[in-house]
């Protein structure tokens, strides 16, 4: 069975000619196609979260810094890399903190300054076959992880899952969700419960979304439903992303992770942790040493309500992210492999691909 | 310090001629006081939900049952009786599935007919006596529970309670609060988290109000959050309450319940349950005996929201309980005592109270 999309996360459009994104900020409720030709309409992009998703925003960024030099007039090397970085400039600042953005950037201008030699034609050309080589290795990628992922699983396994580890935040696939859009494509069919997260609404409002968009039976929980879902049997896996892994195994992922992961191990269910090798962080030694990011309270009190939904000036505890420990985590999935405990060992043996 | 409240949940005015209730579909944005003097308008606010909370709804059915009858021109017992039950079958379809409405409304009837050979206007009177016992005996119940509850608490405490069992769902104080607002009244001071408790939100809406109001330190999270307050070791306990209690002391509450019992286990955290004896059903085995009702997607996927908030169409599983096995909670709190494992041996002996 086919998996027909109508939507790609990010890509160039067959001319090379536009940036063609799904605008995020509309899902779910209107599916809008975007195709953006200028650099401030791709920054606008992406500082407005209309792409998103780390491997996304740094395949927008490698393909919007290619179109902002494709028709450069420049003659000179010196000046094609003037018109470079500061286009490089505009599009690093877009999300400040956003690794995979920088990265993104930093390897296309290298890619330029390493053929300096050449024709300012040519390099544009090198630079086309950078940026469509990040988008090809960020697809080749989820889709190791998610081979690796689905030979964890049976044909009509549940699954349950939390925020947006899919493949509105890669270029394909996904991480977390990258088993699963797989198996779909290959015939199998996975019940997969999306557990909304609060406050940001993820689960329901992106992986809702492109699970429906794929064919696959996805039902949306409020988070606290999690341990009724798993009591009642229909669980046989949990699968979610990470933003950072420390050397130790302790993942650093959206708030509500850890909690799961407890629930998880109460009701002897495997909990999968589905990232790039790149989260692998081997200068954090555990957990305890990632700094946990607090958000405004208004993304809880007030965010997506027709009012506010608690008293005003309520004290509000809004951490973006928690630390489920090692202990808890049944294997860790890169694209190089499945990772098993004792972490402290097995992580250091495959080390990241971008450091 | 002297707990001033700007507001009673449930009570007659000074006159008596007037239900007066806090109209909590306005909360937490406006603090609106409601004075109801006919059964029509006291029968829609039970219905629209301007009162909730079991308790509380008993409370105001009683109040409005001897309103309605208050100025009866009735010459005999049988046309005062016949104006008795009218009123009351109004009030009772009001919430058709609330045990205690229909409870309150017939021990005010059988107290009617118990004095059938008394005038009509002693009766009157009786049935103001006995509304207001029904109100009295509701506050005594939660301060016997309160009471009970913070023997269990030291002063400075972090609180994680869920959903809103207080003041607000019952004449004063509440069951699960009661402990809390005791303790504020005594001058202790309790740090609270309160979960906002998707999808209906009692808990930013309703918790938050009412512990703000009362003075008492609370924090508002989204149940998510749980595991990571409870992991900064800045919760001592649990307290929740509880609409069943099986024979062998498995809960049924409030969707979400049964996860934090099982994070507060995986802590260390002690999971207090606080109700009347009357929610203690020794008809019922255990909690696999309760049906979970479930309710209808738009709570979950477009209820408060400016627009909805997943695919339209998309599956949700919403059920509005879940039961927490009785090995999980530390003690069951009633206005009888503190009851310990085993379950099915303490329960037994204490005897509901309203069977």
């Amino acid at each position: 069975m086919k998996n027909i999309l109508p939507y790609e996360t990010v890509t160039l459009d067959d001319e090379d000619s536009a940036l063609v994104i799904i605008d995020q900020t509309k899902l779910p409720n209107d599916v809008v196609i975007l195709r953006l030709h200028e650099l401030s309409d791709i920054r606008s992009a992406i500082a407005a979260l209309q792409v998103r998703g780390a491997p996304a925003i740094g395949v927008a960024a490698a393909f919007g810094l290619y179109l902002a030099v494709k028709h450069s007039g420049a003659r000179t090397f010196e000046a094609f890399a003037a018109e470079l970085k500061a286009a490089k400039d505009s599009l690093n600042s877009a999300r400040p903190t956003a690794a995979n953005l920088s990265w993104a950037l930093n390897r296309m201008e290298a890619a330029a300054h390493s053929h300096r030699d050449q024709p300012v034609a040519c390099i544009i050309e090198l630079l086309h076959k950078e940026c469509v080589a990040v988008y090809e290795e960020d697809i080749r990628m989820c889709k190791k992880i998610g081979e690796y992922g689905l030979s964890l699983l049976n044909d009509g396994d549940g699954i349950l899952t939390h925020c947006n580890a899919g493949q509105l935040a890669t270029s394909k696939y996904g991480t977390a969700l990258s088993p699963i859009h797989l198996g779909r494509e290959c015939g199998m069919q996975f019940k997969v419960y999306a557990g909304e997260t609060r406050p940001l609404l993820q689960g329901a409002r992106l992986t809702a979304f492109e699970l429906m968009a794929s064919g696959v039976d996805v039902t949306v929980i409020c988070d606290s439903m999690a341990s009724q879902v798993m009591k009642s049997g229909w669980v046989q896996a949990v699968l979610v992303g990470c933003d950072r892994v420390a050397k130790n195994g302790d993942v650093c992922n959206k708030i509500g992770t850890s909690g799961l992961a407890i629930l998880a191990k109460h009701y002897g269910i495997p909990f999968y942790v589905l990232g790039p090798g790149s989260t692998i962080d081997l200068s954090v030694e555990t957990g305890a040493d990632i700094p946990i990011e607090q958000r405004a309270a208004e993304e809880v009190t007030s965010l997506w309500y027709q009012k506010p939904m608690a008293p005003e000036g309520v004290k509000v505890y809004n951490p973006a992210f928690d630390v489920t420990p090692h202990e808890l985590v049944t294997a860790i999935v890169t694209e190089r492999g499945i990772l098993r405990p004792p972490y402290s060992e097995t992580l250091r043996r495959k080390l990241p691909k971008r450091t």
